[in-house]
């Protein structure tokens, strides 16, 4: 009779949030999450969770719980049901995000269902689940209460104490105190503010800093901001309304993800304030904003397309505003947007971002001050952090021990790994098989390393291909190898030097007695080799193709 | 009777400095540095300028200046000597690293000349130059005013009002007032900074700090920072002194420049006090101090491979220190310093990094109040913003406007163009050819556009060979195609997709009444290419190889 923690993924990412609660006979699965890949990650579109051990144990799962309405922590969902299907529990905001994710995969007959975190209390399996607000970076998240037979355990996948949300509602301090009263037996929480002292700012401030700028524009104002950030999204209309411009909303993600915030009324504005692109782009100028996705620069969004120039409708001035309200955190982001500013100023227009003077980015993570706070709050017997890698969770346990506790109460995991609580007392309890599983199109997992060593050396190197034709009866070359290449020299300009190499090769190969297609094999990539890096100083990769004829 | 300024490269990326000053007689070459790849120039090592123009007017060049002793202002010089050569000016502490980089490439009889920017006035063509000292990241930094028969002009590469600089001298604002009193044409400086308020702060700062992390630590300290930051080593080494620490130089290049500093006096310690790297592991832990490479985490560097365990003489410990002193700002940087810093966290070493609350990092760079200082001591009648992208020169260029200059009056240019002055008057005339040279391994230059091109798909996509055999007297096929891949599916995995579709395309080819080989490549790489993008969502290179039987 025990419970298992088990971090399927996220501990040691910031990404890619799957975890599993495991007694004898249930399982409950907060959060599904994608995560990202790495900029060496060639090709790779996403990377999801290893759901082998759940679809081993399939029949256990109960339910699905989500905290938020953020691709790494829902945007597995329609991986997971090709195999495995449970109950889906969650906000109004994020049932609508979940709903139209599957529409995407084309996935019908989901359950979604949905709770109220001020009334509800869900009992799923032998778990009894109590939701309570907390205030992100996106409206209609939450923290959960786990009860099962070893206690009660907090899980509460991101949070920050917003005193002054824009929309939806603060956190509820004094339903988790009182969650809490009878003690807890661990939290799981995020970690990823650990370094940065005292509490976030209030979403809040951004409103006046928008309105300073947009206030001062006499053009057309370009606002970007994360898809999903529909706070940021109402104090952009807020401001334009304010000014007396009308808004369109540009970009698939934007256009989704407000029309399902109005709909569960998180987004407000009356109807003659939105208008489609087309229409907005016959409105004088200074009447006009565009919230448009694109936020980190994305190539191929919405506001990159603007920003080349390349957009089918809308074509950006001099003079206009272009406001970045996000702060490129994720690898190869910052790149991107300093790419677009660059662009955007060649434009002549009027570029906010990261590095100018008015910060236009708060976090939705909360920093020292509020996971401390949140300590206090629940003050758990274990903690266990989540959503942040290696680093975070080392600092995350160094404010654990700083406010008292012990290092050995704090959890730190890598993906798989199981902590089993007994008796009210855990203990780290092996783990499970667990890897990345990476998306490249249409193929799930079929990318694995053999093929992204491929992609970095073909990346790097280029591919050189030897045509080789044996004479089978006289076992003798039949002529000269003929080479050819992609990626590693311009060949218009060193065709002497690959006409050079199949000569040499050529030689090399009949120096043999009798040539036949496993020596010639290796005798063209040695040689090949060797030579292109004398020649060249690069390594490309060899690919002898031998015909007998 | 002209001045030509001529921005051969180093305005629209960060690095990559060379600028040209012409008149009919004579050019002059200020800084000659190397750019670094970005991201997506899969396998590029380095960018060089375009020489063309110079080898076209090699016998005009005098002389070329150099303005302190980094790759991005000295480091393609070995490039620019194989075709066109030139005596060298630069300060002592600058010889010794160009001298070193021209061993390195084999190249001999280089004339390098030093001058003491306190007292020489260099002759160079008709331009008498005359140098003063700057402070930046690096010692032994200067800036020129260079006369000419059109007056006197300021190019000022780098520099920051640094009132306390750790070794070296201060920046002499009395020479530059002194130079400027009687009128300035024009200013060429350094942008970078434009947009920090404020100045930026002194070299001198970083020390107290070193000593807060070093005094406390109980292991041995691992202190990395940029090989050429000669204070920033000499402050380690202070705070290793105070605290009975000896020292190891770890990393080809952090000994090589600490080694030349310490020949011309930039670099002061006792000869007892650094010791080499084995000796110094046979010290107890807490006397030891290594300064390493690889403070931007490269791979490879000695700092990566005690990271991974994986240096053959260095073996860190638990609760070794380990102080990264620099910001990862080039691309990528943030992300190899990210995967180490969580490396070392595994370890359980104590990491002080950009992200952490003791910031152990100033920039070289002068801020706007930097910035703003310098064009009133100049004055100058125009200004031309070097070393900072298109958003960099825009806030510059602000900065002009916001001291009451025109933003007429300054020049934002790109790469190749060309402002003339003329009776006191500057004007844009023109651009010369001038393109990105790549350096991959020992091709400089061949490597362009269609190469990067298709190292990016096979990078994204891989690449799959199709080998076709034909019957060339019956005009048919002689057998199935057999289809290979690299990067594109896990063979191993995937083999029944392959052997289809080279059943499949044999079909389609066997279609035709004759099979030739142009129809046949054709069919090939259309069916493959919608084949394998319906079955698995991608677009591998196909490379068809068709050889008559």
């Amino acid at each position: 009779m025990s419970l298992k923690f088990i971090a399927l993924s996220g501990t040691t990412g910031v990404t890619e949030n799957c975890y599993l609660y495991e007694t004898e006979k249930d399982m409950l699965m907060v959060d599904c999450g994608v995560g990202f890949p790495e900029q060496e990650m060639f090709g790779v579109d996403l990377v999801i969770p290893d759901f082998s051990y759940i679809k081993k144990n399939a029949k256990k799962l109960r339910g699905i719980i989500i905290s938020h309405g953020h691709e790494d922590h829902m945007g597995a969902l329609p991986f997971l049901f090709k195999d495995v299907r449970a109950p889906i529990y969650c906000t109004k905001l994020v049932a609508g995000f979940i709903n139209d994710k599957f529409k995407d995969h084309s996935l019908k007959n989901v359950q979604v269902n949905v709770f109220d975190p001020e009334k509800d209390v869900l009992n799923i399996g032998e778990f009894k689940v109590t939701p309570f607000r907390v205030t992100h970076s996106v409206p209609d998240s939450v923290g959960y209460a786990i009860d099962s037979h070893q206690g009660r355990s907090f899980h509460i996948a991101e949070h920050k104490f917003d005193q002054s949300p824009v929309v939806g509602h603060t956190i509820d301090e004094h339903k988790i105190k009182d969650l809490a009263k009878n003690g807890a037996l661990f939290l799981a929480s995020d970690c990823l503010g650990s370094n940065k002292l005292g509490f976030t700012k209030s979403e809040k401030v951004i409103e006046s800093k928008i309105d300073e700028l947009v206030s001062k524009s006499s053009g057309t104002v370009f606002f970007t901001t994360i898809s999903s950030n529909i706070s940021r999204m109402q104090q952009a209309i807020n401001v334009a309304k304010k000014n007396g411009r009308k808004i369109a909303f540009v970009g698939r993600s934007s256009e989704a993800k407000a029309k399902i915030a109005r709909g569960v009324g998180y987004l407000e504005y009356s109807s003659d304030m939105v208008v489609p692109m087309k229409i907005l782009g016959r409105q004088p100028k200074e009447k006009r904003m565009y919230i448009i996705s694109g936020s980190y620069g994305q190539p191929g969004s919405a506001l990159y397309k603007v920003a080349l120039s390349d957009h089918r409708f809308i074509k950006i001035e001099s003079n206009d505003t272009v406001i970045f309200s996000s702060d490129p955190a994720p690898p190869g982001a910052k790149e991107s947007v300093d790419f677009l500013v660059d662009r955007l100023t060649e434009l002549n227009t009027n570029v906010s971002y990261y590095d100018t003077q008015v910060d236009m980015h708060v976090s939705g993570h909360g920093s020292r001050e509020d996971i401390l706070k949140m300590f206090n709050l629940v003050k758990p017997k274990y903690y266990i952090p989540v959503g942040g890698t290696v680093r975070f969770m080392r600092a995350y346990r160094d404010l654990v021990v700083s406010g008292g506790g012990s290092s050995s109460s704090v959890f730190e995991l890598t993906p798989g790994e199981v902590v089993e609580f007994n008796k009210g007392n855990g203990q780290r309890s092996g783990k499970i098989k667990s890897k990345e599983i990476l998306v490249d199109g249409l193929g799930i997992g079929d990318v694995g390393n053999v093929v992204l060593r491929d992609r970095q050396i073909l990346a790097n190197e280029g591919v050189a291909i030897a045509m080789i034709q044996i004479d089978g009866e006289k076992a003798k070359l039949a002529s000269d190898p003929e080479i050819f290449s992609r990626g590693f020299v311009f060949e218009k300009a060193k065709k002497g030097l690959l006409v050079s190499a199949g000569r040499q090769l050529g030689k090399k190969i009949s120096e043999k007695e009798r040539v036949d297609t496993r020596t010639t094999r290796f005798i063209a990539i040695d040689f090949l080799e060797k030579f292109f890096y004398k020649e060249m100083g690069r390594r490309p990769m060899i690919l002898p193709v031998i015909v007998k004829v």
